[in-house]
């Protein structure tokens, strides 16, 4: 059975409820799905995972350094994500305030391990994006996301 | 007397109005300052204006294709706005709906002319976004933009 | 079968050139390919194609007005491109001379469009870049490109 | 007296080495420098520095962990860096390796911090780029880097 790893950075608790949101989605496809702090999360975990799904706070326009640390020392594995899917979402205090930056830093992480990432054509294009605390928009978006990649993940490994 | 110039391309009226926000921004400084469709704008505009503030409407995540089709026969004098002062603003559909990277699309041009450009601390961090049509944080943010790079270019020039 | 349309605008010929060596990468996974100047490409052809790959000349760190033009257009089939497979190449005059922005640039309209794209662990991680005429290196990478998207396109579709 | 800090992290000895070349366009200019390793600077050092540039290896299309966790820190004097000129420059191992994506992600701190940037309208556009070891042509853009962002300061301060 294919597996989601959903792993975030989450200073307020705001990414964190994210991570819960588009866990439901994945469940929804019934696949099976873990929600992981980084700061509890294991190269292996990446590993065993078919999709992985990257949540960080905005600090700088760009991921926290503790998920940034994190995927440095995936370097261990280097080659060994080629293939599998991956999506990132984002929190930020404002409109414009760095958190799409956010998204496309952590994509970029994905695509430099050979990963597969989709963009979406209705909300937030290159990922889920809360401006605060998560509203009824941002848990939609969430759910619609955890959808979209468990039907992903399924397409390609099934 | 130093002179802004401010380019938009708005499709809806929401980028036009954010122009005529920052617009006011500028005249509180003091400078001299005019708002252009970016259809009226020629390259001899850009060589007159000692600061180019570039707004666009998000399409696909970028500039639209007009902004980019004045940028690219700006060529014709490339090196000549070096060390001129640049700005950009967006306004895009939906949260996480490619405002930042409009901007950043905007900023890149800019860069590669060899402009000046500043962020904000606060706000919009590279440049003003809209949702929708411009709210009073927009009005607000816009005004300090044209504040923020209207003393820039004071101090650059003077 | 599926078919996979590559769509260009060089104005050097080198862009021209890196198509081509994608589309042989293509044929050797053994998929339907089409190469196409982007000035006699059409929406249409965007509906028909499993997988579109996209190149263009760099110019002020992005694509060009009229590769821009075009995807401006594809906004009337919003939505039916998603779940599409797609990528992106580019040639720049010089090192750190915008190509990877040029190549971002195209993958947020991808994205923006649903499209799932997928990065390399080696060379051009997020597509492949050329320094001026492409060389030995560039046309091994475009042909990599070109069997790993035909690849990805046969996992999704059939 | 306007001083420039040149902070690096330097996993195999070529963003240093690029670090002193930077150094020695800022000496021709006559301002004071200091080069230092990110491991050994402190936050009162950006405060002290007029003009702060920022090189880091390029780690998964990024800059590293070390210089990001830097960074991160800095939000404890968040707005003190408002207007301060700042500059970025990265090695990677292969063109198209995620170096420009590196330099925005730089840039994207410093524009958070409302800090001031210059593109180049030759060379690397967003800042230097090295394709492994730094050989004559990134030395003579790293000198033009010291010497244009010494420039910007020495017209912004005085």
């Amino acid at each position: 059975m294919a597996k989601i790893l959903i792993v975030y950075s989450s200073s307020t608790g705001n990414v964190k409820k994210m991570a819960f949101f588009i866990e439901a989605g994945v469940k929804d496809e019934g696949l099976d799905v873990e929600v992981k702090d980084i700061r509890e999360t294991t190269i292996e975990d990446l590993l065993e995972a078919d999709g992985i799904i990257v949540g960080s706070s905005t600090y700088y326009g760009a991921m926290t350094a503790s998920v940034k640390e994190f995927f440095d020392k995936s370097v261990a594995i280097h080659g060994k994500l080629n293939g599998k899917v991956g999506a990132a979402f984002s929190s930020s205090a404002n409109i414009g305030g760095g958190n799409e930056t956010t998204i496309t830093n952590i994509l970029n992480v994905l695509l430099v391990h050979g990963m597969i990432i989709q963009g979406d054509h209705s909300g937030g294009h290159y990922g889920v994006v809360s401006i605060g605390a998560p509203d009824s928009r941002v848990e939609k978006e969430c759910k619609r996301l955890g959808i979209r990649i468990a039907k992903l993940v399924k397409k390609l490994h099934f």
